[in-house]
Parts: structure tokens; sequence; C-alpha cells
């Protein structure tokens, strides 16, 4: 059989195994992806990008530039998020529609924004078919050299005790082509990899391997969902719409183009073939579906479309995996780690998240710069995750189902119980508030010197002024999943002498031996591992962009204002948005965005113990 | 010799050439642009793009979608403004520098915003060398099939009095291939024209070919100007920077990358020479031109760059020319019609905005929906622009040059004399003040119903919200350049029964057989020309879009609120801002953003007759 090696196998190319072998490809990891269906989606599946996943994609494809252009070219390339705002389409309102008093159908209850996260730079959810979406990561991996192979199956997957086995290699994996030559031998390949992603779905082959338990259970709910493009007179058909009617609810997503998704709850039963117990997808066609969601928007009207873009039956599963990794050699994330239901509308994003926290913890460790410890950082922060997602969803999708509160039922689920519930987790849902806790990366000891500047968050938007030109940056886009550490330097006024001359010593012990800087600095060369960005709080008016210490203005793009533009009434708020005060402060944000940790100008050897807990000097 | 046919020659491809030939192609106009250089532009020239262009940029790929998607995909396209902006540099400050009072050179006495025009939509300059920002049109171009021909001169042109000359083609022009097989025949051809546009520079053959004069005279100014990237301790080195020193005057305009370009006040002996009169750019080179501007500097110092981009010495010419047409069959535009100083920063500016407000007239003419007539507000628009563009630069360039004000030179410029001329022109220099006089395509008769909206000019930006989701949206993006009049209903509230009643019965008007929209509806689809979008003043949270008659929704994209989003502060002021009362109004725009006219919403007529005095109405 062939034989070839590899840094990273991803096996799954679904919104996680693609985000995982984008990012990895990104980072310059060499990395194989492979699928066993011969194509990717075409229609239908998930379709929500949440408001955190928008910024992910920004961040990702922020430019890298190594050269003294420093941030300059690096917010101007076109990236998955200038094409996802492209092609998707954007929702903003969110409209609830309940039973009217007299009982003769449904009326407008309340319209609220749709996302219910003040930080969010983006303050709408995306939505755009899964196909779509995986087209804008294989269209840009393609351009990066990679592509996904398929149709390939797995077949055996075996890790070595020998970390030198086949050269550092111990994951063994024999794959074999689909619609090959029928010839078994030939159509097989082993594969030696250092690391195995599975991004193989919620049947995960790469779990059952392992024998990694799905925690968890399955519910009642029985939902279906017709895409169309819909010829109707209801009001609110391009808003996020719930409604809860007398004849069961519905959810209302208008989607890309003229297209909306429709999911209609059903009574269990019709779709239950009665001898298995399992759903029969022959017992109800889309026009069945179109016809229970009629009944729900009564007295709106449905005419029946040209076609079904799409359709499906489903019974909501809530499990989650009882490990993510198997000796930190073979992980698995997205749906293969947890399945819940599409109301809380993660779909995708806790997928493409998973692999997005893991990616950089892989360059890291592939590179030697980090140990091996920091890969158990993954399973810590993400299980936690889709455990409180879970919760949620149980929550949510209870009242989600339940009968609407009308004077006859008055055990139902008030509009006011709802929308409380679907406004107290927009933090959640939206992917915003999701916090990782205290780990070798997340260290909150100095908290409160940027109290609101959460250790564990990811850095919530704020304009600044690049203090050379008064060009106004929005601080995400200074944050590029580069794969580097960004040092923020919140450098207090440095038009004040006294803050200057604190700001040269900070330069001096940032730049002596025992300082992190020079301790974890790969090949001596610090940049490759540390971006240091520099936030003045003097004026644009009088400052002097130059008078910096030349490590906080390592190029003229390097150093920023808290002020803001001439124009537009944004910016200026960073310190006090952030609650730092005016005696400075220095921030870690991690590769993927999150605040790692903090410390006062004078606390480089905090820093460099943090650093210190997960990085390793040996490239030094 | 060869032969052959074209709607369009374009002769010349710089900017003014190529903002024709690439609107020309992009309105389906068979259009054919030929320049005698062998190559385009690699550095230096033209460098500055001003408010205003940034928006025809934006406007002019707005994506035009013919479908019932309506403006939702038109806002999504990579357009010339997207790359604009990601490959240029932006100025938004402007610095000012005077003498010391103790005369030890110069200091810092100002900063302000380098753009003062409060409607902006892009608040600041971007500045791309001009072989970077022909790269735009020219890639754009050859997505569409177009390219230049070169390198081609033209040698004899001639206008046939006999309008059927050649099937309609009325122009002949001989061009000759240079560099070609040396046969003068064989590199020869005939091409007949419809129009002629000639876009060939301060000393454009086109012009001299019609004996066309330039009126105005030459300065004793001489300016050099050297590209370089610096290595400097000039702290506004990223700011546009005007320094009036003792040691003469210079100006600093950051550019793309690290690059700068620095103007330097000449004295004019050092580089005329004496015999003929003429600049000699023997007799000084960059090093000489940086010497100059180091003594204006001082105490700031410029070490000696590596190499220089590109250098220059020139006169200040300010003319204008006679004539704009000839025969409204053959045009001048860009420098062939006018020169000033590069101080005014409108070098390509004026000159590609000439040929964005000749493309869509004829494009109409040549369709046949409007008479020939259109084609003469041509030269009266903007000969009245560069009569006024001469006038500025004449006043500004003087103060530019001056000497200081000094307590031993009272009679020298200060400083709040120049920044009050700096600022007082910000609309003009800005592109954005540009104010078209009455003719048959500008009729102010209504002007009080909308009285900030002026005739004339631009749409000034707002947002507004679509009513079906809610969603944000810049109304200069619903402008899109796509040669079609957009007629906006500002309905007034439409919530209200008897506001609804008036737009039910101004449908009714508009569709009856004696209104503009049946009259001059191209082939009976009046959508061809006419782009109807309404402007309700309705509520976000109660709207019923779909109650609106259906030509004020003809896609539900088409219908937007004055309200603000549930996020951010934008958006709520589209009625205050234009003077629009709870009446509504109807307002025309013409296709290149400019309010043609303005009507009550029982002013139909009104719209017709402005539409009867250019339109045919022969293609119903």
């Amino acid at each position: 059989m062939k034989e070839s090696q590899v840094d990273v196998l991803v096996i799954g190319a679904g919104p996680a195994g693609l985000m995982c072998s984008f990012g990895l490809a990104r980072a310059d990891v060499k990395v194989r992806v492979v699928d066993e269906r011969p194509k990717k989606v075409a229609a239908g599946q998930a379709d929500g990008i949440q408001p955190r996943t928008i910024e992910v994609f920004q961040v990702l494809t922020t430019a890298i530039n190594s050269t003294n252009d420093g941030v300059y070219f690096a917010l101007q390339s076109y990236g998955l998020a200038d094409r996802l705002l492209r092609e998707g389409n954007q929702m903003h309102m969110a409209a609830f529609y309940n039973p009217k008093s007299d009982g003769s159908g449904i009326e407008l209850t309340d319209r609220v924004p749709d996302v219910t996260a003040p930080t969010a730079r983006y303050p709408f959810e995306v939505t755009l078919h899964q196909g779509a979406i995986e087209a804008i990561f294989l269209d840009s991996m393609k351009e990066m050299g990679v592509e996904v192979n398929r149709p390939i199956r797995p077949t055996t997957i075996q890790i070595s005790e020998d970390k030198n086995y086949h050269d550092g290699h111990p994951v063994r994996v024999v794959l074999k082509l689909l619609e090959g030559t029928g010839n078994d031998e030939e159509d097989s390949e082993v594969v030696y990899a250092k690391y195995v992603v599975g991004a193989d779905g919620a049947h995960s082959w790469v779990r059952k391997s392992f024998d990694i338990a799905m925690e968890g259970e399955q519910t009642d709910y029985v939902w279906g969902v017709i895409d169309m493009i819909p010829d109707t007179d209801f009001p609110d058909i391009r808003n996020k719409t719930a409604v809860h009617s007398n004849n069961g609810s519905c959810m209302i997503i208008p989607r890309e183009g003229d297209k909306v998704r429709v999911y209609t709850q059903l009574e269990g039963k019709a779709a239950i073939d009665a001898r298995s117990g399992r759903l029969d997808k022959s017992k109800l066609g889309p026009n069945e579906l179109l016809d229970v969601a009629r009944k729900s928007f009564y007295p709106y009207t449905f005419k029946a479309p040209q076609s079904f873009d799409w359709w499906t039956i489903y019974i909501i599963g809530q499990r989650v995996a009882s490990s993510y990794s198997v000796q930190e050699r073979v992980f698995i994330a997205g749906d293969a780690c947890h399945t819940h239901s599409p109301k809380a509308g993660q779909g995708m994003n806790a997928s493409m998240n998973d692999s997005y926290n893991l990616v950089w913890k892989l360059a890291h460790v592939l590179r030697g710069w980090a140990s091996p410890e920091l890969l158990k950082t993954y399973e810590f922060e993400r299980r936690k995750y889709a455990q409180d997602l879970i919760t949620f969803d149980k929550g949510f999708a209870k009242l989600f189902s339940g009968k609407p509160r009308t004077e006859l039922n008055q055990d139902g689920v008030s509009h006011e119980e709802f929308i409380r519930a679907f406004q107290t987790f927009g933090g959640f849902t939206s992917g915003i508030g999701v916090h990782y806790e205290g780990s070798v990366i997340v260290n909150a000891k100095h908290q409160n010197i940027a109290a609101h500047l959460v250790t564990g968050e990811r850095v919530p938007p704020q304009y600044l002024l690049r203090a050379a030109d008064s060009r106004p940056f929005e601080i995400q886009d200074l944050l590029p999943s580069d794969t580097r550490f960004k040092i923020l330097v919140f450098t207090g006024n440095t038009s004040e002498p006294s803050q200057l001359a604190k700001l040269q010593t900070l330069a001096e012990e940032l730049q002596a031996p025992d300082s992190f800087l020079t301790k974890f600095s790969p090949g001596g060369k610090p940049e490759t591992l540390f971006d240091i960005i520099s936030i003045s709080s003097a004026k644009k008016e009088s400052v002097v962009y130059n008078a910096l210490p030349q490590l906080f203005r390592s190029h003229w793009s390097k150093a920023f204002l808290d002020d803001t533009p001439f124009t537009g009434q944004l910016g200026g708020k960073v310190y006090s948005t952030y609650g730092i005060g005016a005696a400075g402060a220095m921030v870690v944000v991690r590769p993927d965005g999150y605040v790692g940790t903090i410390a006062p100008l004078n606390g480089v050897t905090d820093l460099t113990d943090y650093f210190a807990s997960f990085l390793t000097s040996s490239s030094a």
C-alpha cells in the first residue's frame, strides 16, 4: 500500500473540518483533509452564522504581513468575512407572533433586535446555505494549494506509544478511496500523522473508533424543515420570526436571495415509524410540512412554491462527547462532539469555533514553541462550552416547542417568558459571551487593572486612531489570527514626560535577557511570536508619535491613540470601556483573539511567568 | 487600409480615458480605447483621489441586478472603491508648519481634518500612484472584454456633415500602430465612430486638430516633486503637511505603503533655461530637490533615501479649453480641457469626473432614449466647473507659494489666512460641493419641498432601514450608476390610512398613459429606464411593508424606512436632513447621482414635463 506522512490529517470536510484545515494551511502547517462525500453540500443543512463567527471570519483573513508595512496592508485584503457578507443575507430583526385573543389566528406581538449582544461588532446573523459557506473555505484553501481529497473513507486508526514512530508521526490511519479501481490494495493508503482531527460529524467514525461515549439524551421534539422561495402575504417573511400558535410552533429564517427556511413543529407520531420507533421520511414530504406550517400562520397564506430547495425532518438530540481527545494526538471537533437543536442557531458556529480554538495550539506545538500541555486546553475550553450550550438548548427548545399561553391554556408559554429567554441568552447564542475559565493560557491575576476587558473572553470592538496619520481602526483588525500573541501596551498619556520615562523603563525590561520577549523568542526574533501594539491616551492634535521608545513603534503603523477622529462619533473610549486607568496596562491577547492575561506596566515578570507556563524556551 | 466601426472611440487611456471607456463598457456601449504609450504609467504622476471620486468609484460598481433580487446582491460585489481602499493610503489629517518666532526653523502650528466637507461619505483622501489606479480600471475592463489598444496614435480626424455617413458613424479617424511592421498602410486603420472622446492629455491632439484654444496663462511658480520612502524624524510625515518656512514652501503627501511625495517650491531661475525660457530638467535632479526641501524642514532631518521612486519639475499653468465639443460628435475630457496646479489636489479627479458626467449621456443618446440635445449639458456643466477650479487654484497657489508672515515680513501669508482658504474651499476641493446649474436636466422648480437636497448637487449620504428586514443601507448604494433614473418616493408615514390613500392615487397617476413612466418607457418596460425606490417615515416596530401599493415595492428590497437600526446611532434623519415634510416628495436622481428635479406627490405632470424636455418617446 501507498504510504505518506503529514503533520495533521483532518477527517471530514464539513464546517469543523474546513475551518480546521483552512486555519492550519494559513498557519503554514502541512495538512491533509479527506471526506467521504464525493462533493460538497449543495443545499440546505446548517445556514446561520453568528456574530462572533463573523468576527472570526474577519480576523482569520486579515492578511499577515511581515514587511515593514505593518498593519497597513493587513486590513485590506478580501477575506472570508467580505465574501460571507457579500453572499449572505443579514438578519437584524426578530419578530414574534402569538394567538389573537379571539382565537382567529396569529398576530404580531413584538419586534426586537435579532442579536442581543451589545458589544457585537456585527450586530446581526448572516444566513447562507452550508454549501456556499463551504465554498468560501474551499476557494480560499485552493489559493493556498490545499484541496479536499474525496471520496475517501478511513478504515483503521491507531496511535503508537512510541513518540518517534515513523519519524514522530505516531498516528497511523488507513484511508480507502471510494469510487476507485475497486481493488482494495490499490485504493488504500497508509497515512502517518503527527495529529489527527476527527471532524466527521454526528456519527463520527473517529469517535466510535476510540469508544468515546456521547452523554445525554434524545428529546421527543420532532421538527420539519423546508427551504423555498415563498409566495406569501406574511409581513415578517424577511425577519427571523417565531410563531407560537394554537396549531403548533414555527420559525422563519430568511435566507440569501429570496429564499426562506421554515421550521415546523410536528406531532411526534406522524413521522415516526411505529415498529422501529425511528423517523420515517417517507411518511411526510415538504408539501405536508408546508400544510402544517399553514395552520400555524393562519390568517396569513403561503401559496405552493414552484419547488422546494431542500427539506428534512429531525428529532432533537442533546449530547456531548465524554472526551474530546485521545492522548492529545487524536481530537474530535464539531458535530462529532456535540449535538443539539437548530433552534439555538449554533449549528455550524459551535463546530467552526471548536476548530478555531484548536488550530493555533496545534501550530504552536508543531513548531516547538509550546509544550504539548497546551493541547489539553482544547477539551477544557470547548467541552465546557458544549455543556453550557446543551443546558441552554434544553431550556430554549422546551419553551419553543411549548404551547402558547392563552386564556384557555394558562400553563402555556407566555411571550414575556419566551422573549426573556431569547434576550437573556443573546450573549451566549451570538457567541460573543463565550468565556474560557482559568488555565495555563487564561490567568486573571491582574483583572482589576482592566476590569471590563475580561480575561478568557474575546477582545470587544473599539475604535482607535493610528497616531501617525489619525486614521481610524477597529481594534479587532489589529488582532489577526496569525498565530502570534499580541501585546497591547496601554501606555497612558505619553505626552507626559513622567509617563514616557516609565515606558522607557518598560522597554528596557522587556528587552532584558530574562524577559519573555527574549526567552521565548523563536530563532531570536521576538516578532515571530509576539506583536507589540501601543495605545496611548495622548491626543491627535498634539501627539508626537515618534517620541515613543522604538519598541512600541517598531513601524509607524504600530502606535495608536485612544481618541476620536475629526469626523464621526466613534473612538476615544478604549481606556474607559476596558476599565484601564491613567497608569496604563499590558494585555496579552491570545492568537485566537481572547484575553490571556493582564499586567501593570511594571509587571513584565508576571507576563514572563504566564508565558513560561506553556511556552518552551528551547528555540532561543 | 483596414476599416472598422464603433459606437465610441476613446483616444487616450489615462484617468479620463479609462473612466470613459470603463463607464461605457459597463453600460454595454460598444467602445474602443487607444493610447500611444506602450504601457500604463509605472510610477509618479497624479496620485490623490478626492472624497467625491471615491463615492463615484463606489456607485460605479455597485452591481446592476435586473432580477428580482433587487438591491440585495447589488451592494455586495467587489468594486473599484473596494480595491482603491484596499491598495491606497488614507489621508485624514492635515498639518501646518510655520517658522518659529525665534527664526530657528519650523514648528507645528495646527492640525485639522484633511477634508472639510461635512457630508462626505468617505471623509478622507486616498493616495495611490496613477499606475495602480489605472490598473484598477484596466483589470475591471478586462473582465468586461475591453482592453486598451496600444501603442496607437491617431493621425487624422474628420466629422462628416452627413448623419448617415457610414451607417450613422460620422466621425472618421485614422489610427496608426506604432512599433508595427513599419509599413504605413499595413499599420494604419480607419475607424468610423458615432462619437469620439479625446482624453489625450494637456497636449491633446484631438483638441489641436479642431483648433480649440486653451484660455488662461502660465504662472511663475516652479515646483519640484520627489517620491520616496523617507528616513526622517519629522513627526507629520504620514499626514498631509503644508510647510511655510523662511526658506520656501513644501508639501508632504503620504502615499501607499511607506512612500511619501514631497512638493518643493523652487526659485524659478534655477530650473529655467536662460535662452529658451523653458524648464530644464537637466539643471536639477531629485537630490537637489531634496536639498531644497531640507532647508524648509529644518530642524527636522531627511536622510538620503536609497532611491527615488519618481521625480519631476513643473511650472503651473492655469487654462481652460474654449470649447469641450465639436458638433456634439467629438468631445474632449480631462487634461485636454483644463490644466491647473497639483496643489488643488484635483489632478485625476476633475478628469475622471468629466468622463463620468459624459458617459451616461452618450449611453442614453446612443440607445435612442434621449435627444442629442442632452449632450450639450456636458460642456455646460463641466466647463463651468473647470473655470471655478482655475479661479480657486489661482488664489490657493498664490497663498501656498507666498512667503510666511513673520515679524520681519508683515506682508507674508499668515497661517490664519491660509487655513481659512484651505477650509473654505474644502467642499470644492473634495468634489462634494460641485453644483450643476439649471438646464434641461437640472430643474429646481420645487426645491422648497426638499430644501436641503439641492437640485444639481449629488445626493448626500444618509442611512435608511430596509422595511422588510430592518437592514441598514447607505442611500448612495441604492443609486448605482446603472444609467437609470432613480425615482425616490418619500411617501410620508404610510402607517396612516390617509397617506396610504394618496399613494394609491399616485401609483395610478404614475401608471396612466400620459405619465413619463409610460411615455418614456423603452420597449414598454419602465424599469429599464426608471428605478422606483420608496422611503416611508413609518417605524420598524409597526411597519407592514407589503401594505404599500405594488409599484412602490416592485420587490421587497425596494421599500425603505427613515428609521434607526436597533443598534447604532445612524439613520432616522433622511426627511429632516433633506428638508422633506410629512407630505412627502418625489425626487428624480440622475444616473450620475445628482439631483435632477423634485416634485410633490401630486406632481406627476411636473416630472413628465421634466423628462419630456430631453427624453424621446419613440421607443414606447
